[in-house]
């Protein structure tokens, strides 16, 4: 089996749509520092959008690997809470994951080895009232802290079985001979645009002769590519143009240096795009 | 009197207008970790609005019961700074509360059992040079991390009688028979309209026959009352009407389920409202 | 030579461009956790301009002196990532500083003793793949977790000469009698406009007869002073006029009393000032 995953200084990380305003997430942590107090407290992102479950899948799938064993990931972006969806805890890998159970998982689920699942019955492990409408602090904190400090995910509630958890219906890009189709499914801080073609389709994309990108939804076509943003910085007619580079999670992106592609470009989230590798 | 309340890993939590963007948190946070580095450092939020002392004092109280004992709250928000307000430390209820004598601390003064307050007199407690327009720094922060090394309250300062300690004039809500008056309080991140009519003041709103809910400043009429945000999903003409809802700190709100309340009513925090309740 | 700079609880402070919404700087935290499990993580900020290295020098140069012995300050504005810029790890005071060497470090290493400089080039302090794109994961952060750890600085790579250490063209203010000039450097969160005046450069601020402060950029000319915000805010009608003040870190500022200076005056970063002391 496994090695253990209780560590002295267990990590708890979040990612919701809660934002930083309303004390929302503060609240989430003072629970959790009270029942584990040794335990590390780390953001992913609060700013998902508001119920956008599709892109809080994929950031945490884009960061989960980088957290230490037994991290407890405790994620909300849960359009459906109090109503039917399952709140659920699962070992997948080597992390735990806390939550509602309605495809935020999709991509850890997907690519991980699901040792154990449980949906969260017992309520010995929650507040002592649990709201319809904030389950993140009365359930889904406490039993984060829970699993934190080695409680055992099967004291937790009754077992699931795997193949039942909510996985979203995942779009993946495809590879035709030289054509590649695909879409946009993030745009970052900067302004770049991630696809969700992984560098593993693409192995020929900086030794080909030509490439060509295409967005479905305008005109500009991209057959600058990059391996660094700054690569070209010293041709200043270049270093403007839009180009195509591996991005910082695997996956093909599309940026300007020192500049916002996104914002240039008009492009947006599911914007169909094709690839084209010239030999 | 009350138990222990120097853990071994005690939190300082946060609460002001500083926003996360000039590296004024950063710097009172480095300033409590030099004096105390165990402390475990807990954001509130830092994004009440410029001077809002009203907004900062609620968000306190909607959030400090949920924090381990003990806990040191390092509030600042603060239009007074450097002139004649007090700078204070409160123990009350299970807690302490550092920050201006603003108001700030309403909520808490009137909920919860105060023990001993001091006026922050004792500048072997403070950094050695304070400013006049930096007190979370230079007075606040390392009075918290004092408080949460177990420093005693009344080797801070002088005490002072907490009646004297100054109060907003916090408006509640009235009821009169079926007809309840209130205001809304705060907006959050979603849009959700909270008011101050706690939920105690309603409990017929899910058994009595019919609601209806007024806003002073404009036309709409809220007629639909919902236990939890996705109660009636399936029903998609009804899912984008605006309901009430008993919301996460026990007070009447207005949400729309997937959508933004205050953005498609175009109420503000101060709106007056009135809840009808029909037996 | 110095004390000993590992504590037990050592702190790794944050200084980035990346924002909070993209889970850039959770998995930066991820990584040092993994390496240093007891370390105290603090954001000074993540909302540096993008790319905007003299912003985050600044910004910089207001914060670390307030953080404990043997900070380690992790800091990535990096419009160069992959390019030659050479990654650094520099011991400068008390502190650590860990980075891209591209003058973001200008202010510490023109104010600090500096022990030791470092390019990062031992691979076996890294990530075990090196992206082009985000060392700040793959790089900046595992050096600053073992260094947090006491790894020594020797170890992480080749010595370099700090004369060789990239400094941005810092500008400073000058005085001649009784005019100063000098330049807005910053606008915070408030409006409040920063200017590179320090307080040493006008001991006569206060006790002289008259000032005058004028922009290049516009009409306004400020000829109020306060030593702090609410100085004047029993006479309304002096309220709402700008005035100039010490701000906290040190630097002549121009403010209004709860207002937004920088909204009002209309004022950008880089506009040259004028002060004129009339003794």
């Amino acid at each position: 089996m496994q090695q253990v995953l209780f560590p002295s200084h267990p990590v708890v990380a979040f990612l919701t749509d809660f934002g930083l305003r309303d004390g929302y997430v503060g609240v989430m942590k003072g629970i959790v520092l009270g029942i584990a107090p040794q335990a590390q407290l780390v953001d992913i992102t609060h700013d998902i959008s508001p119920q956008d479950i599709a892109a809080g899948a994929w950031m945490l799938g884009t960061c989960y690997r980088y957290f230490p064993l037994g991290t407890v990931y405790t994620c909300v972006v849960d359009p459906g809470v109090g109503s039917a969806r399952r709140p659920i805890a699962v070992r997948a890998g080597d992390w735990f994951f806390v939550g509602p159970d309605n495809g935020l998982f999709s991509y850890v689920l997907t690519e991980e080895t699901i040792y154990e699942a449980v949906v969260l019955s017992n309520s010995a492990y929650h507040l002592p009232q649990v709201s319809a409408t904030f389950q993140g602090r009365d359930l889904f904190a406490p039993v984060a802290a829970y699993l934190a400090r080695g409680v055992a995910l099967s004291d937790l509630g009754a077992p699931i079985d795997p193949v039942s958890l909510r996985l979203l219906d995942l779009k993946y890009a495809s590879r035709q001979k030289g054509r590649i189709e695909g879409h946009i499914v993030y745009i970052d801080h900067f302004g770049n645009l991630i696809t969700n073609i992984p560098a593993s389709m693409v192995p020929d994309l900086f030794s080909c002769a030509a490439i060509q990108l295409t967005f479905s939804s305008q005109q500009t076509i991209v057959t600058e590519r990059r391996r660094f943003f700054a690569e070209n910085s010293i041709q200043d007619e270049l270093a403007a143009y839009p180009f195509v580079y591996i991005d910082s999670a695997g996956y093909v992106g599309i940026a300007r240096q020192n500049g916002n592609a996104a914002a240039t470009l008009g492009v947006r989230v599911g914007d169909v795009i094709t690839l084209t590798i010239q030999a």
